[in-house]
């Protein structure tokens, strides 16, 4: 994939801001039939597409048609909130003579898009967070258009995708630059400047969204932006969880750390349990039956390499299920899962070399004294992440307890109770975000419905004609969508509920 | 008030974080109640707050009395919002063994407080946009720890605001450090870098809004700024509505530009006019019947005085109702409306001297020829604006009309049909805000009970027991609010609503 040329990146901001207007009049059924024509469309062609990403990922043919399937369930789902409606926030003022503060006007609120959308994809998730991926549908349902930067890991995975996207769009009857793909890193950068981009979004480490982090943020007109950067997903096994399913927890750390070699934001990179815990031959035994898996791509597996080798010299650290990483003679990387483990007082003496993210299939151990006070040893070693986890005993309840998951929740977009952090349900109540460095804007999701909101803004209608307002706010509500009601003389009440 | 010591500065920002968890753990009926408490005091303090705010601001004793009382209302309504908690968001998926991509775990999302949040007080609000203003309410509604940073322009009604609000915060049981002032511009940008400070909010020019912005966004760990900065908010008036009712629109203009001196956020900048409209009388005569007002401060007085000068001696300015601007002898500046009118051609063509905010009692008629296309002419003038108001005929629908509020609907917050901007209903759909300049972040309100959303973030749990659940997530729903099910078997007609 050659980057793309000066001169088309403003002919292509130029098609994207002329689609913008008419996309978003578009009526939400076309809207959502077209999305879902996406998915069909993807679908049919999955043997095609699936051959692609296999090749340019080194991923899994069973975990690449899992996520594509994933990838056409999030389109329809978005399709059908577009449908629904609920995600306009229609709120309705109805005039009111009697009001406290004097006469109020009719006043309706609802959420417009924001205009193109330029979205960055990610190396690791070649469907589910790339060119037709969640921030693509998300944008489109919104009804913006969409500028993909495609990722250089899969190329040509990218195109024919975007190929297919394109034509879907163009044959729904769709505007002309509703979407297109660029390439090249510093053409990403270049149109994240583009007055005519109203948003950006990002999956990736946490330096390059920083960087474009801070450009959305320099420009003349300030644009959002919602990068999704780095996790370290921490786990606490509490001494009733070990007590109860000691085993299970074992193997299934090891399972959610070799999936898919380790390279996703959600693996878990900090187990803590208790000292002790005697779970080493399980964790050994389950990690030798891992069969060696391919890396994304060579800087991804040197990063591994460097980081795993650093990990495993810190003081202290103890190889539990050492694993291993190669570089083959076509300079892929191949990697079984490295489970090692460290004392809680090593980490915290080791914490420079220890504490950043490793990118792939290698977790730590973390070993902590009975008594040990997790809840305040959670700040002082961990910024924002994707993901807490908290394995504990089935009935177990306790000040300690209760205390670790107030700490969690500060730091986590997602607190899970039992099971693992990879694997993120697409769903209306799926979060996946949270605060710095896991994303650069927490007030939002990139996966499951609510991620629409992120390229939609607020405006209010005053004193209009039905004829002159948009569909979702007349009183007639052509498209039926909820709208909220604030009726006439309710003021006299305001206060009230809370005496 | 003099500017707050480093020590202190340190001393707040810690005492602030430690209210954050107890703050945000308040029962809902509780935090409503002292929020309603503080209405009370400050309604029960009326003549003491206004005889300090009509000193040290010049407003009049009417209007200062009615911005208290829209405080109180405003504060009232914000805690109904607290109790009613659909603002919360809250989504509940139930785990279903058949979902479509795999068993699906429960996950509950709902939206929590940010935590400390800095609010930096405005001029020309000493009450609503101030201490106890919309922002400290939106704030403490979404259960986050305030801190304001008074404006200096009134120090002593600040201070006695602030010594309220703490003492009823107390004397409710809220945490200490749940509310604190402070003062001093360079105190505020180091407040502002505090890592403990979780988000900004701002009312006040575009230079200091944007340094600020900068500023929270150049962070080691970025957090959400929202300011509220400049705008000129047009009004276009149609041949149709200047036929049915020019004179009521030339006087409800001066009306508007008159109005506390013309120092308010939506004050409409410029009046698009049919030429030949035959108003100068009407408007003449309104603007010669407005007694001088005293302006803010010195520097807004000074201000004025040069932007007004600017615009009198700008090619091709008419001056339909001279006005006047004096400084007395106590630095104090005085002024009556200033409406002048300029061609739409002679105002492109001094685009440089005319466009910007002119923050005073002017307001300049834009002159424009039958035929003209307003659609067109918006977006080479205007960038962002809070407001955009059309006048049309009671029946007009034309295409041009349409494109008209089209445009306008891109370019603000807030789109009116007749009417003024000047007077923003504080209710559930009221939208104050808009693209950059008119503010930093357009994905909110600063004005209405949604901006209660700025202060807050989702986050999930999943599969977790309902005891270790946060009330509102939890299926007994003791808090009673709105819960919104995706309920367990519903993902096989996912994609159906769009077909």
């Amino acid at each position: 994939m050659s980057s793309t040329a000066t001169h088309d990146l403003d002919a292509i901001a130029t098609a994207a801001a002329a689609a913008a207007e008419p996309f978003a009049a578009t009526d939400p059924r076309a809207r959502a039939a077209a999305i879902v024509a996406i998915a069909d469309a993807l679908a049919g062609a999955a043997d095609e597409l699936v051959a692609i990403a296999e090749r340019e990922t080194g991923l899994s043919e069973a975990r690449l048609r899992g996520e594509l399937n994933r990838t056409c369930v999030q389109l329809r789902l978005f399709a059908d909130t577009v449908v629904d409606g609920s995600y306009l926030d229609v709120r309705i003022d109805q005039a009111d003579p009697g009001f406290v503060l004097g006469p109020r006007p009719d006043v309706r609120r609802y959420l417009i898009p924001l205009g193109p959308v330029l979205n960055f994809a990610a190396s690791n998730f070649p469907f589910a967070f790339s060119v037709a991926g969640g921030d693509t549908a998300a944008a489109l349902a919104a009804g913006c258009p969409v500028i993909v930067k495609g990722h250089s890991g899969h190329p040509e995975l990218s195109a024919r995708t975007a190929q297919i996207v394109a034509e879907v769009l163009d044959a729904a009857g769709m505007p002309h630059g509703v979407f297109q793909l660029i390439s090249g890193q510093r053409e990403g950068a270049t149109m994240l400047k583009d007055p005519r981009v109203k948003a950006g979004s990002f999956t990736g480490s946490i330096a390059a969204g920083r960087m474009l982090a801070d450009i959305a943020a320099a420009r003349p007109a300030p644009i959002p932006f919602f990068g999704e950067l780095g996790s370290v997903n921490p786990v606490f096994v509490t001494q009733a969880a070990l007590d109860e399913r000691g085993t299970g927890i074992a193997t299934g750390l090891v399972a959610s750390v070799a999936g898919s070699a380790g390279q996703l934001c959600t693996k878990p990179g900090f187990v803590f349990v208790p000292a002790g815990h005697g779970l080493d031959a399980v964790i050994a035994d389950a990690a030798a039956s891992v069969p060696e898996h391919r890396m994304l791509n060579q800087r991804i597996a040197a990063g591994f390499v460097e980081r795993r080798s650093a990990i495993l010299a810190a003081p202290g650290v103890r190889a539990v299920a050492a694993g291993a990483v190669r570089i083959d003679d076509d300079g892929h990387g191949w990697a079984t899962p490295s489970i090692v483990a460290v004392s809680l007082a090593d980490l915290i003496a080791g914490r420079d070399e220890l504490l950043d993210e490793c990118f792939g299939p290698l977790s730590i151990l973390v070993e902590y004294e009975e008594g040990t006070d997790l809840a305040a040893v959670v700040p002082t070693l961990f910024e924002g992440n994707l993901t807490a986890t908290v394995h504990a005993g089935d009935t177990e309840d306790t000040a300690a307890l209760r205390a670790l998951v107030r700490v969690l929740t500060g730091h986590a977009g997602r607190v899970l109770f039992g099971g693992w952090p990879t694997g993120v349900a697409v769903t209306p109540a799926m979060q996946h975000g949270g605060p710095w460095p896991a994303t650069t804007n927490d007030s939002s999701t990139s996966v499951g419905t609510a991620a629409i909101g992120r390229f939609l803004r607020p405006v209010a209608y005053q004193g209009a004609a039905e004829h002159l307002l948009p569909e979702p706010l007349r009183s007639a509500n052509p498209w039926n969508v909820p709208q909220r009601l604030a009726p006439m003389g309710e003021s006299d009440g305001w206060g009230a509920a809370s005496r």
